[in-house]
């Protein structure tokens, strides 16, 4: 759950403005931390400059030193945790000079054998700044200082298990990476001269680029005054695992992702569950704000229900808005969801959302619709039970905090106060997504994992 | 355009986070300032407390001394500037410790004879420390140190002309005030035994609060430990004016209005404008995100019409995000709306919006969604044309940048490059808002003024 | 115990910077807040800007909008508390606009009759914005709207009784005065065509100016384009009140007051001290850091004792460096005076001071001297023993918090544990300030105040 | 030019306010930049924690979290530039966790043969974070890791030339260290059961310990539960290097630095120099504030001339006080330094500083002096011409700049404006400091080095 972009332009243009576009339009994957690398040239030379901070984009980025900065190579992340703690120091991307130059790494997923390359890095004396898997990476690099730096990132993405995708600067070069799984979304855009690396295309549109194609799962792309140079990193398997959950809920619906449009699934979605468990009963649909929007309204095409937008979003809602005291915790998701009474008031009600995590949130929204006055209540989920946490890169919990590993779907019924509760099977979602059912990976819906949900061990 | 709220507590329970969740709700009404205001008890009696600042609620006001602080009494204020600039000293609640006691105000509406007001009391050695409209109203009341406070806030308002809702804290008393014509909206709520005033009834959801009723145009509410007081303020006139644009546009549709829900008018403007501007042969219809969606469901509904939500809006949009450099301003909406080119392709689409200002918006979006594909694109505009200033609190450009004064629909239509521009009218407005037609203020799109339109001469 | 300091130039050039460097020559007066305000001339005509905070003066005021402002009349204040709390609305300079154009003023001095001139105006209608007495003079000239402003203030003036050491600017007039007995300092200076004011000389030298003389006590100095223009308000009294505490420890020791060098002063005092209070068998003279060092030198020099510098100071001592705990508060001085104990060891030391106020210093720094190894420690204050507190601008403490008001001076050297304490009289310090004794206040150690010591009553 | 300090306290006590004081009594050695690190003990077990930031002690640390903190074990540091540029990056404590648990290193010296160190480490794979020669000590150490945290350190000082002083934390346990030749002081105090480091033995004075004695060159304690035991960097040369410039100008005048008490050597230097610079014909002496005052009050002694505090600092000069505009260029010293005319007109005057270096000061004040009306200007320089850069932490300017080495002293006392100009021989100062001559260094006056003056080789 992180969002990369990169940019590189071949006439000299400064691409700052554009990075910093780019984040902001990619801002909803990762509002803890904000980054960015460049290549500055000065008559020393070139030297690689960075800004990063806590919070969403035009907090965390020292705003007045890019304005006042130049660059034509660019890369930049936001960070929403996965591995490594909430600290500065794990905030993206990360630089160094080491003996072959300048490198700086912007990473989205999850690298499943990080722990044991660091312990194997930490014994032959590395020092590691951060708590991220990401730094590995770098010191892989720097482990093998006797090859030229980008043969060095080859070879230390061999190494490396799980999922990323990544934005890099190598001494003045743009290069993409996207695991040979395919994990995590990664797109190559183009306007004019320049060239843009991106988490989602909704960050190509931002800045006026057209979507040229998907990086590739296990392809490297080198940018630079050249062009654009495309490698392989060799794959064990053909089988690919591009992520099931950026469709449902994680993706923005303007974005194409592996060739399918967000917005289209997510009406799919709503529609195939309109047709598995329809509700026919009810007198109107509604969707929870925002994910559940979407699939809402396909819902309702569908069953020929009303659709009604009876639950209204604060759009002020922040993370760090206020104090969580006692009575903030008690009024819980009524600070950010307003349920409007009187057109519920005595009706039979289908609230769709994509997915239940925890349960908690649905759970107290449910009371809140009824006491507006719902006669009943009909959850219907479009996406199936979240069983399993996810080690790719989605900050999912544990299994004994998912609602739907604790119990089946009556018991969360009845724990989430529902009428009726239902969801939508595995095959019905990936018919939705509509890419070849072994290309997607739906490991948190069917623990279905890479390699049997354990953590890699070491294998250099 | 700017939210008031206020809290009183018979039980000496401290209000301080209520107000602070109030004003979180109305962060709608105002984005450039926030403050408040509450009375401290300690040994030495009690005492008139403040903090404000620029920006968003959670930024501007101290939370560190607000959680430190203990109070059954305060209001707050969220500032879109009306009357005076953009400056710190004009944000509200205002304050002063005057001979007779501490009194501190939070004003939504614009006083329209307070330059003579305030040049007349500046002639008897007034020193006024803001811009602001709203001082005038301490000055008076000061004026009249010979009465008891609450006389002398009576005998203030009775000088007034124009828009005020207030809330207002004169020694450990909380006060509710509405101008006798009733421009902007101010509801009464309670919660066991603490009662609240709020511009809006979805700030009363937020904490917990069922909404009473609406203060009267005219009415002046004490609240004290001995419960609450209505007194009234003599009118010239019977006529109200309630204003019809907190329907259209600026009110929350989670609430509820001089008893109408803003969520359903805005559905019947929907309808009346597909019964009366309805455009048969369009494939989809959509909503300028926010503030057209509710209306573009209602006309999708009315016409049988597909609704798409097929313009994306980046909910990280601020307004402080970034500095407008020329590539911003060249990017324009595309910061923050986004289209979904694949949907429109080669359709023909009605795009709803409340309203049309300067119709700059509407321009940029219309060409981004030709440039997705878009075969025809007809605009249809959920209230009548916007030809006229307000002068009550509203803060819209002068005659000559309304686009509706400068040419009429045809020439506008082509200006903004719609194939297609349909208005409602303006009694086909007041029908859906369901008031008494000669009790709403249509002034923005009718000249119907209260006075004439013109600044008010003082009458003391 | 403040610094105002002002400049105009004739020839339109800015002085801004002047008065920045002017008030940090001044810091020595005032720590707690700084501020700045000038009239800016712009397309609209002039306009009174001003920049305040709390702290010193680089913290306290806005460098950025300073050096990207002109102005050729400038006002500014460095403040330490003796009237009105801590607060920011109580930094100055104070600003208004009313309807006889701009005015702020920055003021040295306490005005003794302020609480009654507050009562009367607030009956008629006044609000105050702060509690400090320098507003009164604000809403006095208010309050005479009639009059030209230059006028009012004068007029302003004549009601005023106590200290007051003025910088005022009024509609582009910069305007020294200073109360009838001339107790706090003010000083006229001058560089090529720009004309300054400045609590104290030494803040001319930093500019480059010379100083051309005293403002008279009861002297209004009026300096626009046409030069300057004296006027004096009528006196009740032949009688000065220049205060003898400046000279003794509150004015830097390069600064001139009413024509005498504070330095020389200040070596009198001690050579004085060595004369009356002699210590014949002691090894060496040394001062308390800073306040104490010139007269220690002159004490030395008159005995033929030897001096040393043996207390030193932690030249990066601030008010706010340390939150005061337990621990902090038991190290007390020790954490910005150190005695060197090697010097001192065995060793009859004479300490000399300026002056005993509570007296927690000086016994402090006793028994870490002895703890040091000295042998004898013998204090000797070059002032008489303060007994009284001062209403004219010294933040003294009330009369029971007074050390020498509390005890005779025997019982003091035994608390302060000292093996001997002397000071020198009354006449004494007259003879080593050098102005005519009747003209010189020396209330804090005699008790003879302007009117008795009580409050003055109002009488306008 | 760097404080380190340090504390361990058997008992449990926290350590963390003793390390802030003892900082802030070191602020003179460093005000670019200061940092903590501590050992936090938890539930977890232990963990190192940091807090660092640039300028003054208590602008640079979080006092926030240094007070709800609590450790036994800690190090503090302030930085003025050495090697390695101003960057947050370069602040000290420098920390790391590495295989073999947690470091952190304060350091004062300068390392000279880290930039053949780096090379050879990053060559095998090392990343460095800062461009601080103090981070190969932990490269060194991480590079070791087969090897005992402590032993691994020892390794890698074995490794190092040039000078370094240093505080250091390894697991729990307080290190301190001093290079075998002993550039740079550090001494070992004690207040109960709790041990302390320091740069100088006045920060011990802060915390109310009293010293033990000087750490010995080339010595290792170790500071834990057990006590203290000390360890030996086997020594190439019996030769010491006590540096002569800490004695003349850096050291606080209350230190004690191997023994000698730095307020008698600089009054020694005066005197000696009076002895060998005599000016019988002056009026009186001044001292150079506040670097030449001992030694004026010295040469004042010796001489039988009078001594006069007659230049006067502003004691609230800062670094960043103001920005370098072009006028604040011109008044250059005189915003920080005031003569005080009155007494030196007409007057011979002997001014007595510790050392010249580029020159512009000093030339500065002759210049200010003259205008106030001296008549002659005598300038005597307490140490031999500084004509040489120092490798070993003090930050000299190259051999270009420092004019004593441009010019002869006839030709410089002809450039900076003086009537006559001396110093002392570097054997006149040698025995002021009264060490053994060969265990000072001398090499800024005598071109002396260690090592003939050039970077060292590695030498592993």
């Amino acid at each position: 759950m992180c969002g990369v972009f990169g940019a590189f332009s071949k006439n000299g243009q400064s691409v700052l403005e554009d990075v910093y576009l780019g984040l902001y339009a990619l801002q909803h994957r990762g509002q803890e931390s904000s980054g960015m690398a460049w290549i500055a040239k000065n008559s020393a030379g070139c030297e690689l400059r960075v800004t990063k901070g806590m919070g969403l984009v035009h907090l965390a980025l020292d705003q007045k030193e890019l304005s006042s900065s130049h660059s034509n190579c660019a890369i930049g992340h936001t960070r929403y945790s996965t591995a490594g703690g909430s600290f500065l120091s794990n905030a993206q991307p990360i630089t160094a000079n080491y003996s072959r130059g300048s490198v700086a790494i912007a990473h989205n997923g999850n690298i499943t054998n990080a722990t044991g390359i660091r312990r194997y890095l930490e014994n032959r004396g590395a020092i590691f700044q951060s708590t991220s898997d990401t730094e590995t990476i770098l010191h892989l690099m720097a482990h093998q200082s006797h090859k030229p730096p980008l043969d060095a990132l080859i070879s230390a993405l061999k190494t490396l298990k799980g999922a990323y995708s990544l934005a890099v600067i190598i001494n003045n070069r743009l290069v993409a990476a996207r695991d040979p799984w395919g994990f995590r979304p990664l797109v190559l855009g183009r306007r004019g001269e320049t060239t843009y690396i991106a988490s989602e295309s909704c960050a190509l549109d931002i800045v006026g680029a057209t979507l040229v194609r998907d990086i590739k799962p296990g392809e490297v792309v080198v940018i630079d005054e050249d062009g654009e140079k495309s490698l392989l990193i060799p794959k064990e398997t053909e089988r690919k695992f591009t992520c099931a959950f950026e469709y449902v809920y994680f993706a923005r619906p303007d974005s194409f992702l592996d060739g399918k449009s967000v917005y289209d699934v997510r009406k799919k979605l709503g529609q195939k569950l309109a047709q598995s468990a329809p509700c026919p009963e009810a007198d109107m649909v509604t969707g929870m704000p925002d994910s559940g929007t979407i699939s809402a309204m396909g819902y309702a095409e569908e069953s020929g229900l009303r659709y009604e937008k009876a639950i209204v979003r604060n759009r002020y809602v922040g993370r760090t808005f206020i104090e969580p005291t006692q009575r903030v915790r008690e009024l819980g998701v009524r600070i950010k969801l307003n349920p409007i009474g009187e057109i519920m008031k005595d009706k039979k009600i289908v609230i769709v959302d994509d997915s239940i995590v925890r349960g908690t949130t649905v759970q107290r929204v449910i009371a809140m619709v009824r006491e507006s006055g719902a006669k009943e209540v009909h959850i219907r989920i479009a996406s199936p039970p979240v069983k399993f946490p996810c080690y790719y890169g989605i900050d999912t919990p544990t299994s004994e905090e998912l609602a739907a590993a604790r119990m089946n779907i009556e018991e969360l019924c009845k724990e989430i106060g529902a009428d009726s509760l239902s969801y939508i099977s595995v095959s019905e979602m990936l018919d939705a997504i509509g890419l070849p059912h072994h290309n997607v990976c739906t490991a948190c819906f069917s623990g279905d994992y890479l390699n049997g949900g354990k953590d890699d061990e070491l294998d250099l």
